[in-house]
């Protein structure tokens, strides 16, 4: 009954298999052998257009580069207040953008609020100099509220960022997740929609460690080999992220896998939604749930094993999480099984 | 007769197969997990003292963290002018040390010469707040031309370091190698010589992905671990390059492989150093040589289908390189086999 | 009738004269003067205690030197939302400081709420690596809202910091004003109250261009001198700072001038509090009023020759201000004259 | 006697009274009054195009923001060894350009050598993203030597620039002393020989604090002015720097000024060379002098009340500057009176 985080999964039998298969042999370093070559021509396939691929060592590192890559001096980035890049990255993208500015954003359901990115972009742009000036728009997909932005509301932020001419970032640590919520291919929901850079982050998702960033507009790729280099997240032996994301793509595997998770998500939020001591705080997307439970509630669940964490209630919920309440994250993987969802929610 | 680098090799079966064998099951994220935990204390066994390890996932982060770590505003990095820091990160050091001056110093074999350390500093503090101040040393074993420093001359280097109050970072991409070579303990080899941080290298001598920072002063880890996160460094599924090290450090593997490595190398030097019409740049000490050969030869050798690389010469060796020779690296590793090297002395 | 800034204001005639009469002569560089020198001492006698001066360029460059002295990775600075180094510097703190985040409090009357400090600290600690951690807290007097901090509210704000071992800054660009109001001594608006770092500005006070970043704990002033030359804001004939200052110091004409600004003010004050068609935002304590007006209104005493500028309506004040009303800005200084004030009480 | 530096110099009687002229009456701030705007307007008379004008504190300052406005990842900026911005600015330009290299090169009488330079550029180029890349040239005029490239000279540097595409720097802090040497336009010195930014010194020629960055290519001033402000250089009386240039640049007394101190020079080189227990280290060419005494001779004409610095011997000189001697500067500026000049002639 672990719902802690996705990656407290190790990797997808798959996948630990493809790091067996390319450990022999020779192969040129530094993101020039043919499994890399392999790996960038299958994402230009996926994503129907070319783009330049760059594995990195994390998603922060994948965020940070992709902010850093639009910089400017006095810049600010626009990003909701619970955004990864805003809350959880220690200042990575700050660091990586030379002290940029994250610019928080507040909106329901982990989802920025349009009309409130186009006032605060409006705002730095009035102070000057002084004030300094916006960058870019980052968004996650799916969000850290488990939620997931539906094409439209993707092109409502998207029109917002290119009236202002900022480039705009989508997170997409769970991207597989949110895509099969949608349905839509990954054309549909990063390009065709004005996303220009994607964080596209396979470790959540089965995979040991294989994160990349992705340009959508190639003539950037050349000072972007710069940036990750200097920013020591160019792998020698880069073969081992492209063995990862060749067996992940393979066969769609990385769809199937996102499916299994937000399946037993679904599982979960129907026994939560069916029981009446319980409820989620929003509505569910993906593969991550946060709950409203009694904290006693919770901590009977945890002594019976359930592994869970604690969330700091946001201000927005502040009014409807009671004094003996608390919110809590449950995340499923691909290596969560029916038994563990039924088992907890027997508990419950 | 792949030669061109040790990071052209791919992974060690043993290695492959403990992130295998690791991939199932739940483990906690960021480095907290029993196999993480079990790594640190191996390596803290290892070294023979209590030591604070930090998984990054490259040599230059292993190395610009270890630097960041000593930041001071204005402050210079004595190191090798050839050293990897100073001539092949892209300006990581000085990304992540804010602008810190790499100072380079000269000296034989890929060594620093202590007095022209010694000067270099006496230089930088000289100039007031003009000039800046020194701000740590850096030194690389094996280094860069393949040699190693003795214990007597990482002595001499950190002899004045202390006098100077500078922190000492060792630079140990391989520091396997140049372990076999000395003989000595990895305990010898470092803080019993004075050295406070070391870049320990796993990917070049067999590992995917295995690069650790260590801290002799455990007092330093708080700070580091926020350097790291705020660097994009930190790994969620850390226990992938735990499992690594776990078959790496087992049953002393990775002095095996070293040992292979340097061994191959030896065979190497040998036939050379048996030529007439080649003969070796600096002495051999790892598994990395460099050799002087006719540039008709060397092209004769890559048509061949001998794999190695050009190498800029450098002024020291300016006036002993004729204008129809050429500087040439060749490097071995643990999938280097005699039959490689037989051939391609053979072809020599 | 300049009600715009008090940097609208030139120099005032003593303070100009002193530069007339240091001109001629030489005199050693970089801070080392016999003038330089006399206006450290009279400032460690005005603080009552040794303290070491760093004349810097702007009010903007001492906040951010201050700040980026307390560095650390990851680091948050605590500030009142509307704080000039979080809202006014295009962020230079976060530059200087190798991207700190600007962390920031509310609170009535432009000052921080002590509570909410104190939450916004253990929020951001609660974090662990991956929220960052807390670097230093940063307090304006008087404020951006023309308020002032008293005594016990300086000590309110400096028990937490406190507590959490931080280092707490005054941004004193208008340090003057404030103690005029007060009617304290330098040292008990200050160190006294647990004051680390002052930002001490001349410039709004009638001086050309004087600040100075003044450090209450000498031992870190050795990294301070490097820190402000690699910032580019060491002076040369740094004793043309030195000339401003002295006249500034000498028989008290810093507190004269503060006085007689915050009395023009008053009397602004006075008239606007007894007229019904206008009234104040906050209290006012300092030189700067804020005052909410028809916008009609606004709109014709600027067409009267009065120069003021519109402010934006922060938050807190968004239910209290109507739709036909603005927020504007009145600031006053040496330089302004009764008649101006009244001329403009007359106008309104 | 004072020939320490130029920056012992206070500042001129003409421009410290118009100091004091401009110090009444009100303006706008941050470089937006009718001053501001004139000095603006007579620079773009002065280099005859339109020129974008940035006031800073300091000629550290211009010379980092012009090359922060190049910023490369992992970028390379080069330069003559001696050169200011590497050798005595407190790593101020990597800071400003968060982390470029300054990449020396080496030349007689303090120029770069056109070969040398050219092989540096190739030498980096020739490392793909692990050497980084050339982002900017820089070059001083006059030099830190005190001599002064011939406008030849300064082609044969921009046609290798140009030919590579990197922005080329000029820091004239000694602009006006190598302009009346060459007896050459201010835009014959600069953009018709294709320099793009130059940091424009008016503090060691009778300011007390003007220095100027001029862009040639004014689509690059908005960018610029945010770099200015972040960088904490943005003065809110900016007027105080125009009154200087104004003073300055009007009936071309910088021009007189700079004719002063070289022509003090000359004579103090004349009586040098007249001289045969001393020599110039390099031919003399603006207002500064580097003199080979025997050390003996050094110290008694220090006793005798003569102020100049002793300075490093650079590594070109070391062969012929014997054991018993020592370089020295020694400065004049627009203060020297050939009094003083001949009084040290005479004691030497």
């Amino acid at each position: 009954m672990i719902f802690s985080s996705d990656n407290w999964a190790g990797a997808h039998p798959v996948i630990a298999e493809s790091l067996v298969r390319a450990a022999g042999g020779f192969a040129s370093a530094y993101g020039t052998s043919e499994l890399d070559r392999k790996v960038e021509k299958t994402l230009s396939a996926v994503f129907e257009r070319d783009v330049a691929v760059f594995f990195v060592a994390t998603g922060t590192a994948a965020n940070s580069l992709a902010l850093a890559s639009t910089n400017r001096p006095g810049g600010h980035v626009l990003c909701h207040r619970e955004a990864h890049v805003n809350a959880d990255e220690c200042g990575a993208p700050e660091f990586f953008s030379h002290g940029a500015k994250l610019a928080p954003v507040d909106g329901p359901d982990g989802k920025m609020d349009p009309n409130r990115l186009e006032k605060e972009i409006q705002r730095t742009r009035g102070g000057g100099v002084h004030g300094g000036q916006p960058m870019a728009v980052t968004m996650t997909q799916a969000t850290e509220a488990g939620t997931v932005y539906s094409l439209d509301e993707i092109d409502a932020i998207a029109a917002i960022a290119k009236s202002f001419n900022l480039p705009l970032h989508m997170d997409g640590a769970r991207f597989a997740n949110a895509l099969v919520t949608l349905g839509a291919t990954p054309a549909e929901m990063t390009w065709k929609r004005g996303i220009d850079l994607l964080s596209f982050g396979g470790t959540k998702n089965g995979c040991w460690c294989a994160e990349a960033l992705i340009l959508f507009d190639t003539s950037k790729a050349e000072e972007m080999g710069y940036l990750r280099k200097r920013s020591a997240q160019l792998f020698s032996k880069s073969r081992f992220i492209a063995a990862q994301f060749d067996a992940y793509l393979e066969g769609d595997l990385w769809l199937d896998l996102a499916r299994h998770a937000n399946g037993m998500a679904s599982r979960l939020a129907a026994g939560i939604e069916g029981s009446n001591s319980t409820r989620l705080a929003w509505p569910s997307g993906s593969n991550e749930l946060f709950v409203v439970l009694k904290k006693e509630t919770a901590a009977k669940l945890q002594a019976d094993g359930a592994v869970f964490y604690d969330w700091p209630v946001p201000h927005t919920l502040s009014n409807s999480v009671a004094e003996d309440e608390g919110l809590y994250r449950l995340v499923t993987s691909f290596a969560t099984t029916p038994d563990d969802v039924d088992r907890f929610l027997k508990a419950l």
